[in-house]
């Protein structure tokens, strides 16, 4: 196993004739922005374009895109964007992308593609779409792009194989191994054999749960918990899930008609990808099961709401009920479940909105009380049988933390690909295939971008760094107004502090020091705004931290009249 | 059940005469800071005085303290102290009550009583401490409490009856009912069964555990991992746990000699700890096996090093090693066993450590991939062997949050307490027992007491409502000095801001606005440096708002010369 850190490798050399370049924009050690180019013959594909949600070190940021700087000169060169499926870490970034070339023609499932569609309408962006299907093989510029039905946790996923001249490439996207989807459609694994016999140089594969012993229960494993749940519910039943997860949906769907229960749909990703789903013949929905929500009041108990909110987002429905501000009141018997995983960093969020349904009168079951949710990703047992099928030469682990790369590395090792064969790498690394064989070559600079508001791309890291300060110890602002021909203070200092302390006369003691400080300083020949200020903040920072044991940002500010 | 929100509750009027009054200061609706006050008589018994740990919406605060504005002009009332265990939750915050009355008698188990002196001696305060232990019988002031050994993750916790004249309450404390533990210490069933016979009124129960369906397993059944992890590792083993859990240590030791390994305790207070507890026979360590982990450089791989960091605290040894910047450097093929629970909130800091520890080679076993950890609590069905064995009168859930608390009063209800004997309260809420009859009689005042550096409740929910905005958004401030008889703008707008983008030539076409709006004030007759700096708020918020959709905090400061 190779492991390459960024730091120690250099730009590479340009492509050599018929080779292959891959690099990864985004979603190696980490699970988000999915973005990977490939580039042949001077033309570039791109795999994915997905968004990264916010960590709580990055506080204030809605979306973290891949960084495009890589491919910004050269997108006169882009031949396509294919989608291996709808969810938001694989197509979030799509308009953002297109911002800055908008006929790059995007390709993807027609699920995918209706998704996409809808997406890009809210950004007043018409995408210039292309569907594929499993079986097809199209070419796309010099690549030669052959799809492959994969199973996971939305509809119509594919896996692309892609064929160059440099050897083939087979790029999973998301999956599992599901042998009993509600939908009939499985993972192809007879391609993926057919794909392995003719020899697959380099395999990249869904790591999310590499780490995970086993096999992930098929998505039908959930229905008899639902069906219990629902069954022993004499009021309403509320359950959330994410809006895009259609085989989920229909299952409660089938459950709540099961129990002759009326059925609505809330929160508007919900309503607007259902109704996709319906059109498109993906989501069955008995005929007269289906109300409008805001007539809720018209009907009695037997009914089934499904909404967003299953990570505890703030302004999902859910959170809204569980913080008493939404139109739907929970009350005494109420049932609610979350259909859902819990992604971590969100439990907090999640077992708060637990707490105040429960306070509501609510019962609430969720996936530790009850099956009620399986994942969408191949766990170890599943991506052992992928290997043994394919059997491909060399293995780029993808979509993962480097906990799950590894684990997946360590799996293709154990299924008999060379150590040295199975890369772990980072955004931005570099790898070439020439001639079948595989070898990283260099790295790209490669950060992330961050969307805060209307700004993309100018928060920095140093913004962050003084947002971390900002919000874990406040700021004291200090103003000090000073004749400029002689230095005298003629107003201040005026002390402001946010997040630090609420009582002002705290300050009382530190004026006259910082006057004193300021007066000697003056005396002594120091002058000009910048240096003063300078001894503003190192006589309240010493003050701060001695008396206080505290460190706020300082911000003095000296100004001459 | 009967649920009793605070703000429907009136202040409570006089106990009445032979009524024994409970009101908790903490450890209700949250887990953490666990502090009970009992009345009878004109004096106060204390059970516990623990601290909580903050969450992320309560940004740079170092601790959470119970309020104990209830008992501050009472504290000359105050009898006793008793601590049911040493854990942080129900001792960290003794040494701020004993800043306040420093010689209220504090009990204790002999273990419990070391960990509290220990601690004590930080913060430079002796305190006055009873000894006491399992079967003891102590009248303390008007209490006569009782002590009945209860096992838990560390070891000698004691549950405590407290007899009056107005009923019995039995108080658990943190328990589960471990039926084989290290040190045999079982949860004193039989005690609790005589009790039950005498009759218990009220009976105050550990929730933590109790939505977790089924038991608890015992502490030795993760010696089957620990084993085959050692067994199965040719390099350095670095176990993490907590610093408290006596007999986790124990086991990591135990396997450690069949392994013929060395042992090195790390972390300031694992060493501590580890020495109180050897020193005070709880902790076996087989003669010759410690060594000090300075001279590791003199010892082969085959050593076990047991340290602090399980959670991913930022300064504990094993985030540090992930960091690289501990003198432990860990590399190629150790293995890293997080031997500990994963609190709720803690997970990006743990999985961020895990990534770093595997990112340098580092197998890491943790209780999602192996039976490493057991918790310390009773789950579903040990609560209700309890309730069936003491089947109290009336049932107090406490140690949890919401979730929690209604989970427990349903097994109460399960095992035949009327469902209105079953209270779920908040901390404040006050509950009377008179001649064996309990109820609800009012609330009082109990809020979140801030640790932060030196200040102990100074910073309030506004500073931290300010914290947020800052470490979302940042701020912007802005500066003007006018001339105090003309209005006139004599130096500024000087605009500065942190956290919300680097680039100062954005502010340029706010500046002249600005300007603008403060000289149009100036001439319809605005005046004053508050009213003044309303307007520059006005101009500067409206423009970011509109402009660049965020919302940072906006402070203006108008100064007059």
């Amino acid at each position: 196993m190779t492991q390459h850190p960024h730091p120690n490798l250099g730009t590479p050399s340009k492509l050599v004739d018929g080779g292959l370049r891959i690099v990864a924009l985004g979603g190696i050690s980490e699970i988000g922005r999915n973005m990977t180019v490939y580039e042949t013959n001077g033309k570039l594909l791109i795999v994915d374009c997905g968004v990264l949600f916010p960590e709580d070190n990055q506080p204030g940021i809605d979306l973290i895109l891949p960084d495009f700087s890589y491919i910004r000169d050269r997108l006169n060169d882009v031949v396509g964007l294919f989608l291996t499926h709808g969810h938001e870490d694989h197509i979030g970034a799509v308009p953002y992308l297109l911002r800055e070339r908008g006929d790059i023609p995007v390709y993807g499932s027609p699920l995918t593609i209706a998704l996409i569609s809808a997406k890009c309408k809210e950004h007043r962006i018409s995408p210039l779409t292309r569907e594929v299907t499993e079986g097809n093989r199209e070419d796309v510029g010099p690549f030669e792009l052959e799809f492959v039905a994969v199973n996971h946790s939305i509809p119509d996923a594919l896996a692309v194989a892609i064929h160059t001249k440099a050897g083939t490439v087979l790029h999973t996207g998301d999956f599992k191994m599901d042998q009993l989807p509600l939908d009939g459609r499985i993972t192809d694994l007879r391609t993926f054999a057919r794909l392995g016999e003719e020899g697959v140089d380099l395999f990249l594969v869904d790591s999310t749960n590499a780490d995970v012993p086993g096999f992930t229960p098929s998505e039908r494993e959930i229905m008899p918990a639902l069906n219990r749940v629902i069954a022993s519910t004499k009021r309403r039943v509320i359950v959330a899930s994410f809006s895009s997860h259609v085989h989920r949906v229909q299952q409660v769907i089938d459950t709540a008609a099961l129990h002759n229960r009326r059925v609505a749909f809330i929160g508007r990703s919900m309503i607007r990808n259902m109704k996709i789903a319906e059109d498109m013949g993906y989501l069955n929905v008995p005929s007269g099961i289906l109300f409008d929500a805001r007539e809720l009041d018209n009907y009695d108990d037997r009914v089934v709401l499904i909404c967003t909110g299953s990570q505890g987002e703030p302004m999902a429905a859910l959170s809204r009920m569980a913080n008493g501000d939404h139109q739907i009141r929970v009350g005494d018997g109420d049932t609610v479940i979350l259909a859902s995983s819990l992604i971590p960093g969100n439990e907090n969020s999640v077992f708060r909105v637990i707490n105040e349904l429960t306070r509501f009168g609510a019962k609430v079951v969720h996936k530790a009380n009850a099956m009620v949710h399986v994942s969408g990703h191949a766990a170890a047992g599943e991506l052992l049988y992928c290997y043994n099928i394919v059997k491909p030469k060399y293995v780029l682990p993808v979509h993962g933390e480097w906990r799950h790369l590894k684990a997946n590395a360590e799996i293709a090792i154990q299924s008999g690909v060379p150590r040295e064969n199975a890369f772990i790498i980072e955004n931005g690394i570099v790898v070439d295939l020439v001639n079948h064989e595989a070898e990283v070559v260099g790295a790209v600079p490669c950060g992330f971008v961050y969307v805060d508001g209307q700004s993309i791309g100018d928060i920095t890291e140093s913004s962050l760094k003084d947002r971390r300060i900002l919000g874990e110890e406040g700021f004291i602002s200090v103003i000090v107004v000073i004749e400029s021909q002689t230095g005298k203070i003629v107003a201040g200092p005026d002390i402001h502090a946010r997040g630090f302390n609420e009582d002002e006369a705290l300050f009382d003691e530190v004026r006259g020091q910082i006057e004193k400080a300021l007066t000697a300083a003056v005396a002594e020949g120091v002058n000009g705004t910048h240096q003063l200020s300078q001894v503003v903040r190192r006589t309240i920072g010493g003050w701060v931290g001695q008396k206080h044991r505290r460190r706020p940002m300082i911000v003095p500010v000296v100004v001459e009249v």
